[in-house]
């Protein structure tokens, strides 16, 4: 059984390195502050990762007297581990890369906090002011290298997908890496580590170093999908809106796996955006490919983008089925023009300032009973407010599905209502029926119940 | 006449590469408020370095018409100077080593300003807090290298000095260099420059091809006192105590060449902390050094210490004339203790946390005719109190002499009137007309007229 | 079918970057000459490496137009290929890491020759010549860096291997790559690629940038084993001899896995060498290891050197049985006594001068019939002869299963005969039958038919 | 007195750091066969560096037991001085930049001479064997960097001029230096000194740290001008000619300084090789330049070369008085024309392949009186052979005037005779007449007699 339990110090990395007695104080204080339970979680996830546990409240359950803590040094400060998972040691000294990732749960979740979402003088109302602080975490993560140029695929999907499918995002991030390209994903299992696993061996036969591995994650999510070993730079983002905000400003183009609601969710953010008016001349690749056998899923997709977003909507993707190659080198041509356009516009390569965001994707949507019903799902508004109203109404079933709080609340109060036009309904309704066959919806094995109740009206 | 006049944009350099939108408005929103002034006139002394300006007010008059603003780009911002000296430019470009000069300008007038001692969550009451914001600075300006062990001799001394002076600090430099010591000054002419351009030598001949030479200086100094070219990290501290406690944190020896009234004050500082009781057990290499032609100079110093601070105050510092070679010996001695110090009580070596600097030595001092007066010159006090009293009666004198604002004063008010023990007022009045004798009390050429009056009372 | 075939032409790397035109002139000449089909095969097997030929000589059936050649430039050489093998081009563009073994072909088959094996200067007679020359050869091929502590660990093994073996070595090797140690094989498939694959993933989690992976072959070899893509070091030495010597100069431990006959004679030219009696202080870690299911080759190997070499052999070993964590940690801490070793003795790093190899062990050895015949398989020498005239014959074994010329000598004179002492001729049948049951001596699925004949006396 | 004498080990760096036995063996043998004079000697000169040895006898004569001993360790070899001057240590560890210098040595006099000029496998008689042996040397020292763009300029002038001209010389490396151009000299004092210590200051305005200081000398003539301690990269050509070889081809512009016969000479080799037809289209810039008060000696130079070798060899360079500005930017915008010419025809910057030295300029001229007076000095050939001629007949004069051997010869056998042209002669004898009026021709103070009789005929 491998629950054998460690206690430790370890020493800081990077950032932490050079402090002064205020934020040694600082640091240690507030880390004993409210934030403590995300911290520890966070921590925890981080250091069990590449081990067995399939879901975050088993890793909480199994690992219950694991604490962690900043200890003030001379110079610094150190984090004292106690009943940590053995899997994050060699020979008792913590595994290098666990230890950044465990150091950048320590900046992101009580550094952060303390000098960007907690300061007064940040405005985190105004979409600019939201962007501003997406920015300055990112920058704070190290993230941004102004030498480099752009290079960087976001790749979503979903984290429990078929062997076939993982085994095809794997071949992906090869060809991609054969092409100097690097991944950014969620930072989770499936196909969030397949691509990145496949441009380590595609980088190494290109000589390519510095590949750059960049995991995005929050709070919620991270112990269900603890950041995998090659993730070599993680950036915890404190809410799901500023970490999709994350992926769509760093990106330089994206490709979308198979999923399931959360993938759908994702899909019609990115859409949300680019069908805004100020976004339409700007060059971004949107590729979504699979194997033969996840064609359906892309096919049942683009049916429900058609019928409810049109066809603006799909002239903004391409679908590439079962064709490694073929993706890698479009995405490569389509980063080209990205490049170009940057350069044009004296605009950032590592971070796309001049991408529209509007508030309406910025502001977290709380998947209440009421809200859900309160969503305005018909066509009477622009394309891509439906898009933001849609993308809602997944993130909800989304946590009805997965999510403790979602799950609580839909056994005490019954499935979520989602009202709207009837052609719209159907097609939501007809997607998601497509996911429960195909058994996106929850891990298969089980027999799925929907958590939502569509009421054409 | 160089007085020819340039207009260009200089494009950042370092840590203004990648700004926010939020940090870009701010910045030049900022540089066009109260900050102004002092931001404008810091940036002319920086472009007129190694021109021949002799002091900061003739600099004022002839280049009235000089403007400097800063620009907003996409995603940073640029600094736009107007009818700035030639000499800052080649072939109409600005001289990389001028343009990082003039970032830093930006960096510590306007962001340090906005980001530390501007922040309310800085207490700058606290000896504490005043330590943490003058390293706040310092790491601020990238001065801190971990990985470099210690090795920064601090050189004081005067602006102008003799030929042969001069050629003796060039000397001390070049011998230090060649023990792989680095330099730290007050970065103008001088003493300040001279040890810099020997260690340029010596670091050449020894191949240590990452030499530091550290300027720190203020804002009312810099235009006196331009640094000098062959400064490689230039920090503006905001005012004359946090320039001293920089010296006294970031320096692992002391060097003290000859000069006025000015280097008597920073010699008073320097004794003042080392008599401190929590410092007693602190190594902590000074010499006082100079040609042999200087070494009056040095007797009545050590004549005054010993008549005013006694005998521990002497132990502390060694006197040693004409021996270049013994300084750097000695020096890289002294500084080995410091290392195994540091090493056995785990502190960093960047900075000097422990050294205990109480607030008597932190707390600007304004040499008003009323504050000289009230100084407590006696012998009924700690030694290290009685220190911190000499020294704010030395600075009033430099102000007297040599600042707009002391010299207008005196013109108005008349000189200043100093009181305290007989013996202490003698030992001052003894001291000070030794100076006038060796012309160390202004430029050599102009009669002097002494600012003060020591009244026995 | 993946044999589409490119023209291309080449850049070439590191060493070749700056060439005189006298140098030009001789490597397009020499390329030319008599050594043209080995460089010309060798090429070819590098690039094919990742395809899925089973053997060699399909290899050079399928490509049989495939062409190579050195065009000179301005100031260098190009490398132009016709009919290659598309696998090794992503978009038209020779792969980086191809590219460099295949200018690694050149230098080694090429300017090797011209500079050292055939430089009448060189000594290849004498033991101190020929280590010379193993030298030079490691040395002209960047495998040496001066600043790198002690931690290469060579691991043999067969090339077809089961998978379950296959994913054990991988285990071994990222134990080893999360201890901080390198891998150093005959850089083909199976146990040779398995260590590799697994130390990538290790390097990777403990951020090591720099992980070595060098890869040791020779002509006769790497057309049946074509350096995997993971080795980012690669050196073709002249013969099989030259490339024993390296691995045992270079590396500072050695992890042997289940093989064939291939891999017994890697053994017995180990202990060999560690039985010489300049050898008996030298530290130097080996470890048999596999997982469960290759027990048995291993209680057959220990058994044999027993009967045949003795205990003092057999103390020089340890087998450990499916614990890959076990065998990191003994290997790390055999690599520190090392490393101590050389410390106090002054010794390199890089290359163990210190190491006896006699001249028994350099000679090329022709497995004709009458040599093999003439072997002296007796009890009435030293234990390192015996096992010099071991070797051989296993050599020879090997040579009449698998090479082209061994298969065909033994077509047509009928099998080998072996002949001395009955014991030990006892226990090479026993051990080679093991090998046989165990369908280790051909690729699985075809009858194996013994290439030898033991005569007792 | 500054006569010390230090005893000393000194490890090697670069090259020396990785050597095979047979490496070892051979330096440790070879540094006490033939070459043990030169070897010795040299060190010598380069560990006086800094010194004020007026000239090499009086450095041999002073330093007579000074010894130097290649000793052999386990894996390199160690360089033992016995006697050797105090001024290369401090606290008795050698200088870093010295230690490099005496390497310098050891691998140009002992290595080259065993692996280059004395392999028999090299052509040492053709123009492509003498220029392949060029570059031999310069690429085994180091000074090829595929990486840098051209911009190393090669200034030539003499060693003993007036302090005026130094701080002139200095003056125009402190502007090439701003222009991001590095510096080539003969490695001497005066005008071979003072462009490189101009240049450091240039470059550390600049920030350009690495900055490159050639120096290029050659046994004959190390001891009488030592390196100077700003050379950071230092070759010692087998011979004169070579080392004008490595100038023309590594330089990518010159610049001639007031200096005497030595740079009349160099001037007509250049002239010479630029005025050979397949040269003429080459982009090479070549500037004269002085301050003010050395106008004479440039106009001089300009007539007796309109009058001997033409309007076309005037066209070749430029002259520019005191304006070292002005140098500066015409010599910045002539390096970009031979940047964008070697661009167009693939030609390396490192070395410039394509311009034709022909063996006229190649074979060591040796100065008897015979060959002396055998020389063609008339028009009755093509420009660039007379130019050889007279580059003969100048070196004749130097020998006579400075070398130790020309010395002797002239006093044994009187004074060399010229003949030919009249025209000819007489531009000799005014050019020649003109130096020894200006003190050209001797250090100041002594009275010249001149070493050769112009006959007419």
């Amino acid at each position: 059984m491998s629950t054998d339990l460690i206690d430790a110090q370890v020493s800081p990395t990077g950032q932490f390195d050079i402090l002064s007695k205020y934020e040694i104080n600082k640091l240690s204080c507030e880390s004993r502050g409210p934030q403590y339970q995300t911290f520890r979680n966070c921590s925890l996830a981080v250091l069990s990762s590449g081990g067995h546990m399939v879901d975050g409240k088993e890793l909480l359950e199994t690992y219950a007297d694991f604490d962690i803590s900043v200890i003030p040094t001379e110079r610094s400060v150190k984090l004292q581990v106690k009943n940590a998972p053995a899997i994050a040691f060699v020979d008792g000294k913590m595994i290098r890369g666990i230890a950044e990732h465990l150091f950048a749960v320590l900046r992101d979740i009580i550094y952060v906090n303390s000098e960007i979402t907690g300061d007064p003088r940040y405005d985190l109302v105004s979409a600019q002011g939201v962007t501003d602080a997406v920015f300055h975490i990112l920058r704070n993560a190290g993230t941004f290298d102004r030498t480099r140029v752009p290079r960087l695929v976001v790749c979503w999907g979903g984290h429990s997908i078929s062997g076939e499918e993982y085994d095809y995002t794997k071949q992906v991030g090869y060809e991609l890496a054969l092409r100097h390209l690097d991944i950014c994903t969620g930072c989770g299992p499936g196909a969030m580590k397949g691509p990145m696993k496949g441009a380590t061996i595609g980088h190494a036969k290109q000589r390519d170093r510095h590949g750059q591995y960049l995991g995005i994650s929050e709070p919620g999510i991270i112990a269900a999908e603890a950041p995998n070993a090659i993730v070599n730079q993680l950036v915890i983002m404190p809410d799901i809106e500023k970490r999709l905000e994350a992926f769509v400003r760093t990106g330089h183009g994206i490709i979308v796996f198979p999923g399931g609601a959360g993938t759908a969710e994702e899909i019609l953010y990115l859409l949300g955006i680019l069908l805004h008016e100020d976004n339409r001349k700007q060059p971004f690749p949107v590729i979504f490919t699979g194997p033969a056998s996840a064609a359906d899923y892309f096919i049942r997709i683009d049916q429900f983008i058609a019928s409810t977003l049109g066809e603006e909507a799909r002239s903004r993707y391409q679908i590439i089925i079962d064709d490694p190659e073929k993706v890698a080198r479009q995405m490569a041509a389509g980063i080209q023009e990205v490049r170009q356009h940057r350069k044009e516009s004296g605009d950032a390569y590592y971070f796309n300032w001049q991408l529209k965001v509007s508030t309406e994707f910025q502001r977290p949507f709380a998947p209440t009973h009421e809200n859900m019903r309160g969503l305005e799902l018909h066509r009477n508004q622009e394309p891509y407010l439906l898009a933001a109203n849609l993308r809602r109404a997944f993130s909800g079933i989304v946590s009805g599905n997965v999510k403790d709080e979602g799950i609580r609340t839909v056994e005490k109060n019954g499935p979520y209502e989602l009202c709207g036009d009837p052609a719209i309904m159907h097609s939501i309704d007809t997607l998601l029926e497509s996911f429960v066959k195909q058994q996106r919806m929850k891990l298969p094995g089980k027999e799925y119940i929907p958590c939502y109740r569509i009421s054409e009206g």
